[in-house]
């Protein structure tokens, strides 16, 4: 069997940093960028990194997907923002059997790119899987990705209805791949319940961080808005459940404690926020609420939030209206 | 009968505005004022109004309530965050049948006067009266006010229990006398009513427009927004039903929109939010959401509302250590 090939589609703080680590480790990989793609041709990629900083002089950069091979493993680590791309971009990718890893936060993307193959007719087989990224990292500029903390990988393979489907041979296969080029993998039997449980934390903590333009730790210091991050919690508790997620009492305790005790921190969705770029609201916010609504689970400050976020994100879009998805 | 005197707690925007009326009218009127002392005992109080401006050489202003003489009308002005001081501002002001007039936003601001009246041992006879003040002024800085635009107080007489108790002698006089110094007046038979009406506006206008930086206008031309507004509403309208003070679905039609057509507009506590003083969250938020709660009405929305505002709020306030109840 040849070496795994990886194409990734969004060259950036998360795409950038494991395509980099894939490719330096010996696998060949194909990097679609747009707005950076000069850079890149020109210099390559550059890693600064606790576990050692290291530079690729050359790398296989392209503008378009059409320009691209198929490749067994396509990585998706564009924004969410931008999914409305993806039945554009990924096909062409596709060879029979490969695999979609979808490195992104939120609910409902694997399905979503299910859909839009079928839509489409793609009649090769493929398997998707989802990756729950646990990683510190920025671009600094382009082609120069800082890596600060972390690097884990939880990956789970995406069933039909979300259903779980256990450990498979795919994931074991790229478990092996990414433990090659030094990325810590974890694999989940039921993806579903691990995008519920990031939900958790991300839900209440990045939508109150933009907000309240407050640090997690502020969050958690500070009397009223704790009882509000317990609210949201349950009810993405009481959601999750409807989808045969459970999720126990003390998973919660443990994200309280583990926030209270961790570094002040501003959140991704902060991050965006402050620099004026668009939140990744519909997949965070938008997609778990309309799952509760489909099942008929209430969760009125799940909604506000969604309300309140979708009315800050409307001022940013209103200005900024360039795709900026790989890079 | 000599003509009634009036006290004015809280010499600001709305007590000072109201008192130079009175006082430029013919009555007597004693201002207490804390920062602004020293500057209105040499300059008088100034009003600029497109009624027309008007200057005080002299008015009776005092540092204490111990130096003022008791009124016939005490007219409460304070902002509601230093409302902990009234239980020792009025006794001295009161003598027997004098009426306490209550000029401030939110909710349960009377029955919190006649509770600490009652535990004080006070005896006298006396009559509380709410007054809703639909005013656009502002201090543009010690002992000059800027009177915008509109002015009508709505007075109702306060109830034991909160129960209406129509139109009554003392509103009749009252209206009698705001009336002669050209200030319009509503009587109306159910004081807690016409607060509850107040708070559909106030409430989801007044804290969105804190949370989300945000204009009137813009909460309602953007989609999210418009179903939280009304979301807001009708919680309020819940609860302040559980109170037997039923709101008509036309009014809350009515409120959106008269907000949709008028001008872009900064709310009061927007204005407090921005120059860093601390919001009357607890009488517009607080009092409203434990009256829900007390009822056991679900207020999912109002809470959040409340907690978020609680968590900005204690922002400003820790860093924010003087009274200025008087100035």
């Amino acid at each position: 069997m040849s070496p795994t090939s990886f194409a990734v589609i969004g060259t950036g703080a998360v795409g950038g940093f494991y395509g980099a680590r894939l490719q330096k480790a010996g696998f060949e990989v194909h990097f679609l960028l747009r707005r950076d793609y000069d850079w890149v041709t020109n210099h390559g990629l550059v890693v600064h990194s606790p576990a050692g900083n290291f530079q690729l002089q050359s790398v296989k950069a392209y503008q378009t997907v059409e320009a691209m091979p198929a490749c067994d493993v396509i990585l998706v680590a564009l924004k969410t923002t931008n999914n409305e791309l993806l039945p554009t971009l990924l096909p062409p990718l596709l060879r029979p059997h490969s695999r979609i890893v979808v490195l992104q936060n939120g609910l409902g993307n694997e399905a979503a790119i299910a859909q839009s193959l079928h839509a489409s007719g793609h009649k090769e087989p493929y398997t998707l899987v989802g990756g729950l990224c646990f990683l510190c990292s920025n671009k600094l500029q382009p082609g120069v990705i800082e890596h600060l903390d972390y690097g884990l990988i939880n990956l789970g393979q995406h069933g039909a209805d979300e259903r779980p489907v256990g450990i498979t041979p795919v994931l074991q296969q790229l478990e092996h791949d990414f433990s090659h080029a030094d990325i810590d993998i974890k694999l989940s039997a039921n993806l579903q319940q691990e995008r519920w449980k990031k939900l958790i934390w991300n839900i209440p903590f990045n939508g109150l961080s933009v907000l309240l333009n407050a640090q997690t730790n502020e969050l958690m210091n500070d009397g009223p808005t704790v009882p509000l991050v317990k609210a949201l919690m349950q009810e993405i508790v009481d959601t999750a459940a409807r989808y045969r997620c459970d999720i126990p009492n003390s998973f919660l305790e443990y994200m309280l404690e583990l926030t209270t005790r961790m570094q002040p921190y501003r959140t991704s969705m902060k991050l965006d926020f402050d620099a004026r770029q668009e939140m990744e609201v519909e997949t965070m916010f938008g997609n778990p609420l309309r799952a509760a609504r489909s099942v008929g689970v209430s969760t009125p400050k799940l909604e506000m939030l969604y309300q309140q976020l979708r009315f800050l994100n409307g001022r940013i879009k209103a200005s900024v209206d360039v795709h900026n998805y790989a890079s």
